[in-house]
């Protein structure tokens, strides 16, 4: 007998030698092995096979349903930030482009795209010549309609920033409940994204700290081992604060350190351990020191 | 004096012999060329010198801001449809994905992403099951929080097909004054694609009727003088309802004929023309029967 037909055998038991699906006392795959062939010899019985099937199908739609765990809303939700700034920044790039017909100086002194679109959703364009000085705009007087039709963009790409934002604040939520300590180190984009890279808590828990470290640098890793190219240092890790504040030459060191911690913080996460993070934080000040 | 120059000195003016430019009654270049001399001489004084460069820095803002045109404002719109296009795509991809975690058979029977974003909002569960008939979900029982989540992304989504249908609006309406005949004939998505490939109606109107048929088919016409491969028979205009409703056979020629009013229509329109669209759809209308 395979494995597969084990397992699917398992949701059976055996009552006074009958295959049944009600009140599952004992089920097949724990009876020894020499009683499995009865209840075999049963399922040349068409009744008994379709029953099986009917069972069997029963079975992996609930599986399919209780496959979804924190790990896959976690995934949908980083995926989506992911999309939204890529999606938020083609259409402030149109906007500034269509704005400048009206007011060219406005796009080039607002350089943080957050803030363009806020100006252009909350300011007209006297309220904006005057907040930064520009003496004579080179920008075409519009009429009312075509300047509204610019501000709708605007306030449609202002509601892309502000969904990111909930997004987020949605993963912390998550996550503190899922993987406090993992979060508590990580922060929130990092740690969901490592999460989506490792595709589970479970399988993050189980990488070595040094594959945590090199997550998200796929690309230069497979490129070191095919042309011996330098190995690259960091991954998504590169962005975290401990890496990011670290001198040029360092940063590889402190990646290391950092992904060990993580590492650690994810087994306490998947096997549901205590709150030790910001001991490891300490720990990771400390040694930056 | 190259005409350069000329350009620049021709806002100035003379009055008994001195460089002014104040009340200009003649300017620099409608005289004769042999009064530019003493006019030139006289930019030998840096401080006339001083008074080019402003005036010239005026010139040039009042030139750009005179040079945005319905043109601009039409391919702004246009490019931003096409954009709203991509990213409600690469957003409904998301949402169907994330939404199959909930209730994975609704993304199956709804292929309409406008349809199923519309459905999403405005339906529970419950309600979607019944209305598709599903017996048995292999969707998980997600929280209301995690439910919520998935219902924001789908209001946005929604909110870039509504602004693109208020750009498809106002499109119409500049259209409407700005070139009838050519948005009568072309219908509004294709007018403002082609209006967008050829830059301006000026531009569009300077076009030989055999490059409106291929605007928007520029990859393929290079591949042809370049390789030899078979010539393209239409761009943009392959979405034409005419060229749509034609045979596979006849496609080609339909295009060419479609074109050729087309051109005949951006001409008349660029030139303050009458309304003859209804005429030449009349015309076509009959070369397909």
């Amino acid at each position: 007998m395979n494995y597969r037909l084990t397992h699917l055998l398992g949701s059976f038991t055996i009552e006074q030698n009958k295959l049944t699906t009600k009140k599952p006392t004992k089920t097949l795959s724990e009876l020894p092995l020499e009683k499995h062939l009865p209840v075999l010899l049963q399922l040349k019985d068409k009744k008994n096979f379709a029953k099986l099937y009917q069972e069997n199908c029963k079975l992996t739609k609930q599986a399919i349903k209780e496959s979804v765990s924190e790990d896959q809303l976690i995934i949908q939700a980083i995926a989506n930030i992911n999309e939204l700034d890529k999606t938020s920044n083609l259409l402030t790039k149109r906007l500034r482009e269509w704005y400048s017909l009206y007011l060219p100086e406005a796009s080039e002194q607002i350089t943080s795209n957050e803030k363009f679109v806020d100006f252009v959703n909350s300011k007209t364009k006297q309220q904006l010549t005057e907040e930064f000085s520009i003496k004579e705009t080179m920008g075409a007087d519009l009429s009312k309609p075509d300047v509204a039709e610019i501000i709708l963009l605007a306030k449609t790409v202002a509601e892309l920033f502000t969904l990111r934002k909930k997004h987020e604040l949605y993963l912390e939520k998550i996550m503190k409940k899922y993987c406090p300590n993992f979060l508590e180190l990580a922060g929130t984009t990092i740690a969901a994204k490592l999460l989506e890279l490792a595709k589970s808590l479970k399988k993050l828990a189980m990488l070595p700290a040094s594959t945590i470290q090199l997550l998200g640098a796929e690309k230069a890793l497979f490129r070191h081992i095919k042309t011996g190219a330098r190995s690259p240092k960091y991954g998504i890790l590169f962005q975290h604060p401990f890496v990011q504040k670290a001198k040029r030459s360092e940063k590889g060191k402190i990646a290391r350190i950092v992904a060990d911690k993580l590492s650690l913080c994810a087994r306490l996460d998947y096997f549901k351990g205590e709150f030790k993070a910001p001991e490891y934080r300490k720990m990771i000040e400390e040694k930056l020191e």
